[in-house]
């Protein structure tokens, strides 16, 4: 099961009870570190700042966190195919083709930024 | 002046009486709140795995935060290129070209990041 | 059907009686067109150079060209999420998970490249 | 001296008679063949179409089409910064800060692009 969208969250009950079981369930706690890493490159950032370094070594540092950023993104994209597009095609629902549409317009948002 | 790279850092103590005129001096208050708010976007989707938001939401926060870093990117390089490198080209020494080269591949490690 | 990959081809007598099924056969037509304009517009960044046009707007050009061709890939992408994965996954076949770590893959050049 | 950008382009004499001495004008051959060989590609993409080639090995040729046109640029950005923009710098006329900010906007194009 998928958490649902945030819109169509009536599924929330249930979900209290019994916790969702999502794409990036099982690699919470690795998503997790690899954030709280990415907020410790941020800081970095501000400290590089304060610290007047050099304009391209703090540039280098921004590349450097984008890039973390993007594989994030890309292993929960993955997770996300995975287990709850791939579920909702396999329920066979109405559902898949629109679950589709999403994960495309997620894409495309990821190769613009 | 620009803050001389950290491999060649051998005017630390000049700048430790005078503060270094960088290319982003003028707006290092702006950039400082700038990255302390994407930190706190980047703390914002820690807080998203942990309430289990849906995948999609996060990944389209992660793009934000993404362009957001490029921003600050362009805006950073934008100053170090009306500063850091006319300044060199101004100054007509032999460090212009240099300058030029290691502006070139801190864009081009953006452009691919 | 989707067409097999290219190391895979022992579908190939089949195929050559009847036509493959892609995901993208219904947008074939448009997809050629769209490449074929591209393809135009490579040409014409060759005539700016022939014609000494300034480096400034030729790469205003390159980057509509790189936006093409992003447009045609995600199109692409897309489409094949709708039938080759959504296929393969509706299939129940062990193939399924292999497509998406394939989708996968290949979202991740895009978003690198 | 570089070309004038094309909306102010009054010495439009003196360039038919002397060419032009562009910030590519060395690489001129180099480019032409580069983007030669990218329009090989592209139509390498549009047959690739044609005979129902699988739709993962095409995205692949597109990342490697957009990676090739992107090394372009650079090169071509490259060559402005040294050429063009230096040549604004050095002659100290009001017009460096734009040219600046001309190629700051066409950095910041490519990398959203």
């Amino acid at each position: 099961m998928c958490p649902a969208a945030t819109p169509a969250d009536d599924i929330a009950d249930d979900s209290a009870r019994a916790p969702a079981n999502h794409g990036y369930t099982a690699d919470k706690a690795k998503l997790h570190t690899r954030l709280r890493r990415i907020e410790g490159q941020v800081r970095g950032l501000q400290r590089m700042i304060d610290e007047d370094t050099y304009c391209i070594d703090v540039l280098t540092q921004i590349s450097a966190v984008n890039s973390a950023l993007q594989s994030v993104a890309l292993a929960m994209l993955d997770d996300h195919l995975h287990h709850c597009v791939a579920g909702a095609i396999a329920n066979g629902g109405e559902d898949a083709a629109a679950k589709i549409d999403e994960a495309s317009a997620a894409i495309k948002r990821l190769v613009r930024s």
